[in-house]
């Protein structure tokens, strides 16, 4: 393997399949045999469930098989050999991705303070919103603003309507930034592993709504934030980040509300942040995060 | 109020009441006027519940009442007029801890070091335990052992006996060190908030049995440790100490216990040495922990 | 005490004196001679240095003694009788912040984010920096900035300029968003308390100029960052908060700044935020903040 | 690649060299060609020093390559072609380790309990010490306790007698469980990256004697514990393991230090764990710690 700092566009595959011999060497000579600099190589077994599963980024300046052919000779040449489930991301492509808000600023905020800063590799064309709160927010960042009010009865249309903006729009992933709404299934079920969220607990722990209140009367000496995909089980889908911070008992929930936001936007955003870097992958409902 | 770093005698007050004027003002004076001088005063409103809660210490080498007549003082001149529920303790009073351990010794161990070590003020007449396991260790540290098996016929006699021996040696509270049984009601209601376990979970999530499977299970990033005082309730009583360690998809179930017995040992003799330190008033199942 | 959650106007204040008998006693009477309910008391007895430290406030509804008059009676009173170093503050007051800023925006996002919302209890007149990189930013958010770019021969000058914007506009206090100038000992000097820095370390680790370089280069495994007062001795002053990350083998320096910036936005609103509670008192060159 | 579980014998090599194309394919072909199922993988590029680093473990049961060979064919066929620095471990060859201390319990009750419970795969044959408070704690876990006391006029003598009773007894490596004497040059260059010791503070801050006296006059916010390798500059060795713990105000000196011996218990044992794992490279003053 050849180090490499420079900023060249680099392939990145994301891979699981049962364990078996011999993967590790496979892929690594198939790179080479390409003249593919490897920059990163991790490799996770689950020893409980026999699963092999690897992240690879290469260089592709030298490599000699050109960037829209790298998924059909990977495919051909390795995976459909070891019975892989597998992606591959080019970093010269940046992904899309819209946020989803509704009356509170703090999550939008710090990730539209690190999206202006140009510390994301991502392009957020727009936002959307239950409630108008969030406008002035988005217009100060220069970024669309899409409001959608829903009640029991629009609900149906009113998701239609997102869903298809979405993809006109080629969405790859959406951000729940304290979104107070719950998703249908049918939408969850469009964006698999593509929609993340932010509870404002450790979970499994208070799970649902108000989580600072529950925390409060139930006298925790900490409380949390976690960021996971989201899944038709409500606050159950795979767990990409956590954090806690710890508490007395001065704290009026007043407190937990203020502290818990600092702890909700800096985990959201971490979980944001692997996923853009595509470190995670997701099985059977837990989530592998490289380093 | 005068600083004091001597290591005279001191009296500690534990009190809380319906919130009212003057009551901080009220015991001060009561102990100026008869030349107490205060080490420590930690005061807390409960707006909520409009709860006053206070810990007062102060020494008594120049208190002009006497130690054995305090306790009636206090009662007279202060609690029965703000309908004080409280305690007063005395550093000359070294508190009596009974030990429950099964088969695991690291919150043994870690005990049984500070012990000897002469960092805790208590004494430990013996430790119980329904399995033989940890009789050498109490050996070891040169602690009477007390071997009581138990069964799901057998429970009440055991229990009975139990009691017993902890009343005989006048034990002032007990410690549960990953004992691996539950205590019948009647047990617990003997020795209200002073019965201290260790649950190998952030609870409230993960109550009952095999926390560490099912945190591993639903794949969280963190795991913990709980210590609270022992209800009628499993796994829901006040909440004295908490901790987390940060763990990830590389961690096994069995590093997962291994990391978190860490964790366990470490918070169980936090909340010990607040419990002896006497920090801690329990009010609607929550903890007010002093500095 | 009766505890208060109303909106209604308090006074605070924070006082420090040489430890006497007496000293709670006798302000708790004052108040509650003059119909001041006290909302918050906390003491604190440095053992070591025999001084005494207290934050009390109190509800201005009821009581007897008018706003202007209540410094001047509690003077003499009070203060006078026990030689306190004292002060008051009013919650109907809004305290005047400067924010000083040089290229980079995470911490300053931070805080305006917090300011918009109406999480903290202040006025930002205006930003200063010696670099237009953050004007667009402060645009965004509708506040005026002042440039003044500084080199060695026009720092004298530049300051001068500085100090009179800042006491021509009633500023309070400072913040060093990651302002990248040593201020002078005369600007310090005019300011003692009052101006709030982010220093991108834990201190007394990596003072001075790239301490991320150096802590890459120590190998260390934690990173952290510290808030403090600015003193005349650069990154000595009395601390107010810090935190840190843990970091390993596999984080690049560029991490380790991405990991930090994190933490040094966190850390320096924390320590506004009690700033602006009037939470902190300075002795010795070490902090007490209440809780 | 095929996961294990068993507990079969395995071979652990560390190795790092300049990075080079190939390494991780040819050392992966190699093990599989010769039926050795690798259990574990894990490599890590320095690309600022263009350095590669390794650690592959694999399951010597079905290895066609008799263990006493292994070491001979993997210098001759991989480590020889690219100028690795590498060394080979194998699970079934206990480590000896040896333990230094003088007064203090803390980390030998933590380590020893850990011992007796099993939790180390190590052999303790016996205890040094200049002093002999610790005699009755070795008695107590039944290890032999060698008492040597130091003074200037005859450190050079008595380390010549530790380095022989070391040699003698074969011991791998050496933990100084809060140990108060400064070793020689001597000594520590016999045993390189071979001497782990704990110090009770957050390296590089506070080096050298009473760490908690200047946390404590620094006025810091946190205090910590750092596990490193001893090399000739104090206190300076590659940091292995690093904790911090949140302090208040409230917290004297004393305090820091009860605190602090929980942090430096844990920090030193998770040190010690990770060496005993085989987990740790040591380049240019750094560690690298596999997961």
């Amino acid at each position: 393997m050849i180090s490499n700092t420079s900023n060249n566009s680099t392939a990145i595959v994301l891979m699981h399949c049962p364990d078996q011999k011999g993967i590790v060497a496979r892929v690594t000579k198939f790179l080479s045999d390409n003249n593919g600099n490897i920059i990163y190589l991790e490799q996770h077994v689950d020893n409980q469930a026999k699963e092999f599963f690897m992240r690879i980024e290469w260089d592709l300046e030298h490599f000699s098989i050109p960037q829209e052919k790298i998924a059909d000779y990977f495919n051909t040449l390795i995976a459909s050999h070891y019975g892989m489930t597998w992606n591959i991301y080019f970093s010269n492509q940046v992904p899309r991705m819209a946020l989803f808000v509704s009356k509170m600023s703090h999550c939008l905020f710090d990730m539209l303070a690190r999206y202006q800063a140009g510390e994301w590799n991502v392009h957020i064309p727009f936002i959307i919103s239950n409630h108008p709160d969030m406008e002035p927010v988005a217009k100060q960042f220069g970024i669309e603003f899409h409001l959608f009010p829903v009640d029991a009865k629009n609900k149906q249309d009113v998701e239609a309507q997102e869903i298809k903006l979405l993809k006109d729009n080629n969405i790859n992933f959406v951000v729940l930034a304290r979104y107070m709404q719950v998703l249908s299934e049918n939408f969850i079920e469009q964006f698999p592993n593509k929609i993340i969220n932010i509870h404002h607990s450790f979970l499994p722990a208070f799970p649902g709504a108000k989580p600072y209140h529950s925390a409060y009367e139930r006298g925790v000496k900490i409380i949390g934030a976690t960021s996971h995909y989201v899944t038709t089980d409500l606050d159950a889908g795979p767990i990409i980040a956590q954090d806690v911070a710890h508490i007395s008992h001065t704290d009026t929930i007043k407190n937990l509300i203020r502290i818990g936001q600092d702890l909700e936007k800096i985990v959201l955003s971490r979980a944001v942040y692997a996923h853009l870097q595509r470190k995670i992958l997701v099985y059977k409902n837990r989530t592998i995060i490289f380093n």
